[in-house]
């Protein structure tokens, strides 16, 4: 299988906050940004295995910043790192200014998602290639991230977290 | 500020999997579970709080286990612990099979909100004060989170993160 | 079969009032608080008798209270009496305040939903066994309200309706 | 303020049955058709009155025929009887066959509206003057089921409830 | 095949506007209202038909007046001619004043609609006979939109476009 | 004002076609995608005259393939020609194959837009420079289109739509 690069998976959803979507502080709500990241990360994995993918797990989503409504919210989504049958997602989540044209990091996320056949078995994918300075660094962080979460699950053992525990170590 | 049990802030959201709700292999969509466990978290932390609560963060979510249509799926949100302004929440999620009625753990997550007053500035809130052993545990674990979560933004050096610097070192 | 208890079928659903929910007076809809009641009492009736279940009327339901947009909601469905193959369900609703964290009643409602097999058949179900006084009451009660339906619908005489007569005549 | 005929609150509501609103066995879900008859029934009891309308009571639903998925549907309401400040409508749910273009009952409805001002508080509405035997059935019905109504809540004694009284003593 | 009339696919679908529905000035979204739209025109095709419908084209819709949030929205559609295969289905949509009573023409559109076998191959339907001079003017005019239409997508050239070309010639 | 390329109000709309979207042949609905075409065009529109900006017209839209439950669609938006306060937008709807990841053109839509200010007045926008070839022909034709909308709607005469009478007199 041919490894693929970021840029062959990246997908963009554009849309409004509509009356709907909306808290008591009429800013999206938590919950649906949640659902459209996954949405759009969904595609971007399954442009790069080709696959039915389901999502496996959210590693991580930080609201930095209230997305009021009426915005113009753009998702995009790319796969970070493929390991045998999953694969990391990265998801930046922008709001537009309507009258400058400006847009503003809103939030970003980490989802990973499994490959698998029609019946649901887990099935080989290609390797991703990073390419710019941010793809690199996003890949090399996904390996911490994935024995992160192996440790937090119980899957893993603090001393077999050889990637995380060289973080603290080399303090 | 007098504190508070989980008891007081558990929250219990039971329903269907409809049919608008699923993926293409017939199963409740990883996006829309994600957005059900943000409402049913949000109720807890304003539970106790009596505040209106903003998601800060979704610090991890497992699926662990499909959620076919039609599905009576209970949705369980607790406050694991407060800090000053912000409240962790334990969710966990189960399937109920209809014919013999035992329930299955399908997904379990974190997330973190921010208390917040009329003006969606930050404000104090009751601690949380935990009871059984498995709410001690969650209690406890809350705190190496809260530093993870602050080390992976960049707001924390890991040689700060004493407690989970603490998990590497004792092995 | 072994008879169950209203416990056995207790159903709870906790959500907030979103804005997409909402009529001019910016209180729940009717309609949509309707369809939520039809959906817990729909989960209640399947964990009774553990089969499909349809709808098979709505009795009554009084909307004593507006429900305004952000409240939660607390939506409690449990069987009241069981019949041959339907079972009567009676749903409590609370609207919660945030302040000052007190439940009051917003609505009540009676629903009776038909066990049904794979084709769609009605199929014989487990009796109800109340425990509670109220569950106790709610039960002697149900049997009025089937002859009523029945009256209604033209499917019984008066004369034969005894238990609604009864409540003419003791006067 | 002058009368009314039912005629001139007849309000038709016809629409497809689309995959997002059925249950399992593949037809529409009762809570959606009674958000339908209400959304129906709350425009013909605006049509009469010209005021704000809020859900006061259902009085009773018969669900009794399955509306399968791709139906076309036609809920239709007037106006039934008008008391002071509240109305009782009528609704009446068809199923019309694709290929033969006959229309079969699929349901029947009896809802309660109250009419508002702008700040929630009841207003006087124009009386009901049936016009078809039909019509003047139900309006005669009418009075029976809102004795019904406040003798099942408890607001009038089985003594004052003469209309209902006379059902079973004419036997 | 026996021809039918105009008043044989009539459709009425009366709706509210619902705050989910509305646009940042709180008026219907135009999408939402092309939805309703498409909905109500396709169960005319079928009405007229007795086949699956799918649409082929939307050949023009002209919005003329903003539809607010708690309006009362009459979309009416009518086949107005009848092709081989398709229909030109024409709707016209009301706004109702809730004090007045009045109703107000708020936009216009023009769908075509192609009818298919369960394989989705279009299949052959019956004649549409205008009865009133509104129907006949649009039977009249739908030619020519279905000339313009060729000729906008290329299949038809100006000189073909014989109903069209006399438009202009006339002067 | 400085005028403004087809490049700066490109638009991406990258989304699933989910259950709850689909007709009876299990494709995607007419007037669900003509409402998500409505929202994207509408954010092209809005990135070109950083106004708020109302739907005027659907001027065309062909539905030439149908968009199968499950597919991944790509909505693309570009504003066409900007005329005073009123601007066209050519609309691309792509479907992607899932297995050998090609893209198909499912649809083509033009609606027309009107900026305007906060009471909703029309209000003045930039001018539109086309770029590439197929920039520049839409860019053409858009002028035609005026004409004709114009012409069917009986604001203008067949004697002044010279853009119009051309395309037939050259023959």
């Amino acid at each position: 299988m041919k490894g693929k690069t970021p840029a062959e998976s990246k997908t963009i959803m554009t849309d409004m906050v509509l009356p709907g979507e909306t808290n008591p502080l009429n800013n999206l709500f938590g919950g649906e940004l949640l659902a459209r990241m996954d949405r759009c990360a969904a595609i971007a994995a399954r442009r790069h295995s080709r696959r039915i993918v389901v999502t496996a797990s959210v590693n991580h989503v930080a609201f930095s910043r209230a997305v009021p409504l009426g915005s113009v919210v753009t998702v995009e989504a790319k796969v970070s790192r493929a390991f045998k049958t999953s694969m990391e997602v990265f998801i930046d989540v922008w709001i537009e200014d309507r009258e400058s044209g400006s847009k503003n990091k809103a939030n970003e996320g980490i989802y990973t998602f499994v490959a698998v056949d029609e019946t649901g078995r887990p099935i080989e994918i290609p390797e991703l290639i990073p390419e710019t300075d941010l793809e690199k660094s996003r890949f090399a962080a996904a390996l911490r991230r994935k024995q992160l979460s192996l440790l937090l699950s119980g899957k893993m053992k603090p001393s077999e977290a050889t990637e995380l525990k060289a973080l603290f170590m080399e303090e």
